[in-house]
């Protein structure tokens, strides 16, 4: 109080209104000065007093593989009504806390599963320990001890609905930024229909922060079903004997007459990245390997900045040598992609429960045998709904969509084969249709009404590939070596080439192709 | 005869020696014409003469997928006595023909195996079906029918020793030129040791060629294992629920520095070729994916020229999150290559007999558990052996080399871990070992004294990598989205790189890379 303020010296007892008031404020003032002091005291009283759990939590040291430890820790997807009244251990992230009087509320998450957590004071627990848990931040990896209880009532939140885990002890080991450039709960979030607009995660700041965007339970799916996609592709072919290849990703000569090829420097000359193994597949068959299989990347320089191009993708490739006639590899290729269907179907339900509840979709539909149409068919399919178009011309992306639909409505099913395109819409390598040379040995596979596959039974006579590529006006001695693969002697072949990336955005019915690739390369993006 | 030479009208019968002598040449001449005459007449008459198996030979025409035809055709590895007297219908090259007389042997060869086919004169084979047999190009592809015959005598030439293949019909599919670039006799035969100094083939012919040096038994054998090799590092793994993933190969910034990498044109921009999927395989595990593996090609712009470098190869990669100690991740390691070396010797012993016979070899040996040595432990051996080298100082190829025969003799076997190397001698993002700076928790794998694998507990903490990284002179903003991957949260994790033709090479015991790479890539070469 300033000496201006008290005015001079009270001169009788007899007090104003207004000093009355003064003096009632001041009271009041002091009052809550007392208060505040007693609060701080009583508060570093605390903070000095003995902490009951001080070793039943904290920040531990960098892991540098100090020593070995033999501790058992369970996974949070085992974590279920079985272990009841268990004390275990477990190493997950905080993926949110919510602190509320003396106890926090943890949600601990690992891949596409997470339980609950509850740090409460009580005999173990301190209500330091409680207000330590409360400030981890979120997505830091900790170790917590606790035990297993059943719940009453299902937690609808989380993947282990029967059980929480009543922690005992929790340690930091190793902490995330407080600030984390976007919320897993924002990015999982499905992204339309929230009637609370709340915000959804835009695709840069996804692809940006790619390793938060990947921890998702949407995203660990998507990515263990694609691992399931390779890993059906490689059964059903080493069962039907097929034999994996590497090809190799640098070529002296661009492959398909060098539009689109990316350019590699190579010491003091330059090459090109392949656009497909599939020259090389060929040669495997002209080599004696009879029937192969490849998985690698593809190099694509298309500036196309579209859902479903990406400038390097992964290749699922097929190349088989036949007997008599290309339907035979047809129908392997088919089979291959009918047994992948059933394997996600049977072995990857829980993931594909899991996307759609961020991406609903309905159930891919499939027929054994495959469906089978011809070029022809499909272009009077379309004709009688309204498309004009020539005979043999190529389909449009729209008017393969429309046949989708229109396919599924006919036949009920997301996957069928386009049989004997145009001669003239297909590369200068595949073989001419025996009985009608406006046509070709060549086909599309289809899913959702999208191209996943291509492919054809390849010439292997050295004299009519040669008059084809000059045809086509092909510079023959830039691929010399590939013609000469025929002149020793060839099987009739036929093969084919299936964007991984793609099989597993339409499978899942998701609509853009970078939400199937971890690190997706586009004329725009080359990181992270 | 012309005038001149038969000189003017003979006057006298009285004939001169001389005279005698010229008739007498004249008359063997006629004779020898006449001779010649009815010859020529027999064979005209041969030729015209009806030819009883003229349906049962010859050319057919390119197969275009013409008809169907349910044919079916034996596998030449199912000829054995189980199948004797039965006619079968096989598709095979013509690996060799000799014909004698009325009757014409052909080997036969599908991949690794062959079978001797006898076509001779008889009731369904003419004189003319004989001679079309023994003029079929070697290489070329024939469609045969024959009677599978038990032999007395063990055909020790062929893989199927006891029976041979009496052909009945035999069809040209696809014709060799008659000019063979390299002969496969020649490409398969041991390189040393033949005693009557017969053509080898050497690499580079081969090489050039390779479509043919690949249908050798011995190529077979090599590529087929090799796809084994592939097939049980994954299973390993998949068992072990290590989930698959792909990186990308083409990256923006050079991941270790900067030096032996191949730059791409990247539209308006340049872009580098991964060196390894090491920082995305990372990223995947601060991803929350666990435990990850990929297979997929490496890139390196080094011009070493040697037995074991490829700027391009394939890489198994694995990454894995751990709880206490890398020890962890190292043994998993070594368990998948034991399961590799396991399952090959179990599952591929045709394949290594077959390779054996043109390369010898020792049987592959290693232990369990895997031999884990220190890197002291191996410069003490070495001391003794009489190598001068400094405590810190990196195993150079010959010292590596040396001390796998030390190893070997001493604990007999071909493979094992050699561990904590110097930390100056290993990359900025190796875990320094926590008791000893001056080593760190790295690692190599050998096998037959080469290095196959290298790797090392990573640093997951933003800020020992950054001081590390600029220690050792990285700029550290070119690596920024790599050290923000361990800034939200980061578990120890450890990893390696293993090269999978490196592997394949010394699991066979061969003496160059370019044996166990389809189409291999080094500074001089890039085709076919």
């Amino acid at each position: 109080m300033t000496k201006g303020e008290t005015g001079g010296v009270p001169e009788e007892p007899a007090q104003s209104k207004k000093a009355a008031k003064k003096l009632q404020k001041e009271a009041e003032k002091a009052a809550k000065k007392a208060e505040k002091q007693a609060k701080l005291a009583a508060e570093n009283q605390a903070a000095t007093e003995e902490d009951v759990a001080k070793d039943r939590y904290g920040i531990l040291p960098l892991i540098q593989s100090q020593e070995k430890l033999d501790r058992v820790l369970v996974h949070v997807k085992n974590l279920t009504e079985e272990k009841a009244d268990q004390v275990v251990w477990l190493r997950s992230r905080v993926h949110t806390s919510r602190a509320k009087g003396k106890q926090c509320f943890l949600v601990l998450r690992q891949q596409q599963f997470n339980v609950q957590g509850l740090v409460a004071v009580g005999d173990h627990v301190s209500k330091q320990m409680v207000k330590f848990a409360a400030n981890i931040s979120k997505e830091s990896i900790v170790d917590v001890e606790g035990i297993v209880r059943k719940v009453e009532q299902k937690i609808e939140s989380c993947s282990q609905q029967d059980v929480e885990l009543h922690i005992e002890r929790i340690y930091v080991i190793s902490a995330a930024e407080p600030r984390l450039p976007l919320q897993l709960e924002d990015a999982m979030r499905p992204e339309a229909g929230d009637e609370e607009g709340r915000a959804t995660v835009n695709q840069d700041t996804r692809l940006d922060n790619r390793i938060i965007d990947l921890r998702t339970m949407t995203s660990q799916s998507i990515f263990r079903l694609q691992a399931g996609v390779c890993q059906l592709f490689r059964e059903t072919l080493i069962k039907k004997e097929f034999v994996e290849v590497q090809t190799p990703k640098i070529i002296s000569a661009a492959s398909e007459g060098g539009a689109n090829v990316f350019t590699v420097s190579y010491f003091k000359t330059s090459a090109y990245l392949a656009q497909s193994p599939q020259l090389y597949k060929q040669m495997c068959i002209c080599a004696d390997f009879d029937k192969v299989f490849c998985i690698g990347p593809v190099f694509r320089a298309e500036d196309s900045n579209t859902h479903r191009h990406l400038t390097e993708f992964v290749g699922l490739d097929i190349e088989m040598a036949f007997n008599y006639h290309y339907h035979e590899v047809v129908t392997e290729i088919a089979d291959t992609l009918v047994q992948i269907f059933k394997g996600l179907r049977d072995r990857y339900q829980t993931e594909i429960q899991t996307i759609c509840k961020q991406y609903p979709c309905e159930p891919f539909k499939f027929l054994e045998p495959t469906l089978r149409l011809e070029f022809p068919e499909a272009v009077a399919m379309l004709k009688e709904a309204g498309v004009e178009m020539g005979d043999e011309e190529d389909l449009s992306t729209p008017n393969e969509k429309l046949l989708g639909r229109l396919v599924k409505e006919k036949y009920d099913t997301d996957f069928y084969i386009l049989d004997k395109y145009p001669l003239a819409v297909r590369p200068f390598y595949t073989m001419p249709d025996p009985h009608d040379p406006k046509y070709s040995n060549s086909y599309d596979m289809f899913m959702r009404g999208e191209e996943i596959l291509s492919g054809a039974q390849r010439i292997h006579d050295p004299q009519l590939i040669t008059d084809r590529a000059l045809q086509l006006g092909i510079d023959v001695e830039k691929i010399k070596s590939y013609i000469d693969s025929f002149r020793f002697g060839a099987p009739p072949h036929a093969g084919g080439g299936i964007g991984l990336e793609r099989v597993t955005m339409l499978y899942l019915g998701l609509h853009n192709i970078r939400q199937t690739s971890m690190f997706p390369r586009d004329p725009k993006r080359l990181t992270p």
